[in-house]
């Protein structure tokens, strides 16, 4: 039986990375599940799975609801130092980053400096942390197994070919609730149609991000450090029917794809199952229901964000990181109804550009660029 | 520099294996070419590529023209032994057989027996002669790698996974000219209108066979052997766009599909760098510009030989066979306007009907029920 660490189990991830495993059972014993402040759901979890560990992060939630776990034997920790510590468990095999945000990196850094495989669905640690995580990788006897389905995908498209025969990676982006979406309009958007996707049910975060597009941006940088692949070799199509989860350009002129329902089940299940595949629940994909397959360039001009997290990515050093906290910030303020949507692209490109940009950063470095990125934001909002 | 044997060097697919073959030189010789009777092209051919050999099928032709090679200082060869005698020569490594109908069996039985690498567009020997061809290649060094696009797609996809992880072959299928055709008006389609293909530019048989969805019935027995899949794990899909070559659905329910430009260059191209793949003059796909990617499924009632293909494919034995030859004389009779469009899987059906299925049969129970079935036939029409 393997020992899975998951960080962040009561997120959108966190909940179907369980849901799978209860499937797979007994193959995994959850030994550690983690939340923000969603206490209620973190104890249901803790009664099923008997975990050794739970972490509340939130200092008021965990405070005040400790003793719950503590009657039932389950080591309860707090705080970013614990998540850490959790990352690094002498007998665990898999850590799961399912957290949200920036605060994902520290722990995908010590899983990966403790020669663990980090299933990564924290696409942030790599965005921000790509550099450092390599590093490690080159280093280490770890190994990273991506959970983003488009990721996912292209992980399991590159097997079998040289890194020489692949010439390009073709990321797709459902283009969000706002695809085709009149461009006048996009001011006054409410924040239920932003999270509103039309294929995809996900956390808020993501899904904002998704609307803005710059979730593919993200997802760009992440494929940048994850496939080592320039910024020139990854492309971005639109696909609103987000069946197919990515693909492959060969030297060849071939490309494969990978297909699928949208369910990230799938790519859980594949992580879980490494290196192989097995059966699942998960729906069938049937071609013949399809209203066709269609693809479209992005919007570059009214979904700038794509362009920001291109612009970043190519910067490299610690742009990429004021890309993503300013971000962060920024949708929260849109989620709190203190901007609109289109102030989102304009308020991160204005702490971008306010950036000196530091190439080669540390560990250290990157989290006081961080800092002072949310800080600027917090500021000009 | 490897050594070639190309036999039907003048057909479609022949042609252009040499156009592949000029752009990867010096890697290839070309050393034996064959027509069945396009002296004219074969003449040419053997003036740019002087191979040590070359094969003329029909002995008027041969008897006719055998000189102008032997000026050249071409050996000259005639018939179906000489043919096998090519897939044998001793120091050729790959045997390609672009040959058209069940003719191609022999040498690509030849070929396999003799540790030789045959690279297959004559589906048809495969077709009939699958069960032989697996018994051959369990016994020895030689590999068969297929060139029809959907095979070498599914080919290439297949090499991703272990067999047990693999559930589906999805075939795709153009549809034909005939697709979403008026039924009331398919009795009275012309040759010309049958040999219009939509995506693919092909030589007149498969041409036919495409417009009667024969050609699909035939890849599905074809790859039956080839990927050793149950009838039952064998999927048509009409995808009219040609754009998806073929796809693979595995048991954890997602897909993988290889997509490309409608040009046999490409898989050509990958037989003859396998293992590896090369850069290639061919065009790109531009997902961009595709008006969507559609999949509908087949209509078995108005093009009954798809249902005909899968009910000789499961019967085994020499049905494959009697659905072989019936249907290169009804297409041949069709092309020379003896009968309508609609009378091809009817007259296929009526011979298969009469015929004393044979299991397990050897090479001479095939070359006898071939020949009993294309007599049947002619005497039918």
């Amino acid at each position: 039986m393997k020992k899975l660490v998951l960080l962040g189990s009561t997120g959108s991830i966190g909940t179907q990375v369980l849901e799978v495993i209860d499937q797979l059972k007994p193959l995994w014993k959850v030994d550690a599940i983690t939340t923000n402040k969603n206490v209620e759901l973190l104890e249901k979890q803790a009664a099923k799975y008997k975990p050794s560990f739970v972490l509340i992060n939130d200092k008021d939630s965990y405070d005040y609801y400790k003793y719950k776990f503590l009657e039932m034997n389950i080591k309860v920790l707090q705080g970013m130092e614990d998540l850490n510590y959790l990352a690094e468990l002498e007998d665990s095999d898999v850590i799961i980053n399912a957290l949200v945000g920036g605060v994902g990196l520290r722990p995908s850094l010590t899983a990966l400096e403790n020669d663990k495989i980090l299933a990564l669905a924290n696409k942030e640690s790599m965005v921000i942390g790509g550099e450092l995580i390599n590093k490690i990788l080159k280093e280490k006897d770890s190994k990273i197994l991506p959970i983003d389905s488009e990721h996912n995908a292209i992980f399991q498209l590159f097997k079998k070919h040289s890194r020489e025969e692949i010439k390009n990676i073709i990321l797709t982006a459902s283009g969000g609730p706002f695809f085709n979406f009149p461009v006048e309009k996009l001011k006054n958007v409410t924040v239920n149609e932003a999270l509103n996707h039309p294929n995809w049910n996900m956390g808020k975060k993501i899904s904002i991000d998704s609307a803005t597009l710059m979730n593919k941006g993200l997802e760009v940088i992440e494929a940048h450090w994850l496939f080592k692949k320039d910024y020139e070799n990854i492309k971005v199509v639109v696909h609103p029917e987000s069946i197919i989860h990515s693909m492959i350009e060969l030297i060849d002129n071939s490309i494969e794809a990978e297909l699928g329902v949208a369910d990230m089940k799938i790519p859980i299940q594949n992580v879980l199952t490494f290196p192989k595949k097995t059966n699942t629940n998960v729906n069938k994909l049937n071609l013949l229901e399809l209203n066709g397959l269609h693809f479209y360039k992005p919007d570059y001009e009214n979904f700038p964000a794509l362009k920001l997290a291109f612009k970043a990515g190519k910067a490299r050093g610690t742009m990429p990181t004021v890309l993503n906290a300013s971000n962060e910030i920024v949708v929260d303020a849109f989620l709190h109804k203190k901007i609109n949507f289109m102030q989102i692209p304009i308020l991160i490109n204005e702490i971008m550009e306010k950036h000196q940009n530091k190439k080669n950063p540390n560990l250290i470095d990157i989290l006081l660029v961080d800092e002072w990125a949310r800080r600027k934001t917090e500021e000009v909002i």
